[in-house]
């Protein structure tokens, strides 16, 4: 499980497109870095840098074997962020499902 | 449930810390504007900056009855990025399971 403090660059992490969709590429199986760069049209310098700030979050781990980078998905990777927002789901959800019985309650036709 | 091309703005507004914070805060309950900003030794126009962007990505509801502008969560709001989080977390940890399989089958004393 991710730290708390892990939220947030895991969040800054992901709000940027081109690291999504890497980490989407990443979901079907581990990648080399020219393997990822291919489809973006982007220096492999700028998919270095987001790889990077993938691994630094914990969502992705990179492995070098001789010459060759490769990537692969870090299982849990997104444990951390699923469980804040469930978090923060359940408080706004309770208070719902509390309305319904207050408004089923106050229905005259009850 | 919101929509796919929304993701990107419900991240990008979670990114910020405040704006988590504001989130956090209104997982307790409504509150007005300057009950906001109070905790954040913000001026009223940052918070109404950060809330628009809440509101227009569907985390938050805000209503202005009279001079006074209520904000509240909109249930389901996270909704859109826990799907999206749970359909990327089922393929690799999927993976890792016929990982394991693969390995109790290669196990010799199995």
């Amino acid at each position: 499980m991710l730290k708390h403090s892990n939220i947030d660059a895991v969040l800054k992490a992901l709000a940027e497109p081109t690291r999504r969709e890497i980490l989407e590429r990443l979901t079907q199986g581990p990648a080399g870095v020219s393997q990822l760069a291919e489809p973006f049209n982007m220096s492999l310098a700028a998919v270095v840098q987001h790889l990077q700030v993938l691994e630094e979050c914990g969502l992705i781990k990179t492995e070098k074997i001789g010459r060759v980078r490769t990537c692969r998905i870090e299982p849990g990777g997104l444990g951390g962020l699923a469980q804040w927002i469930a978090d923060r789901r359940i408080p706004a959800e309770r208070r719902l499902d509390r309305l319904g019985d207050l408004l089923i309650e106050m229905d005259p036709e009850n």
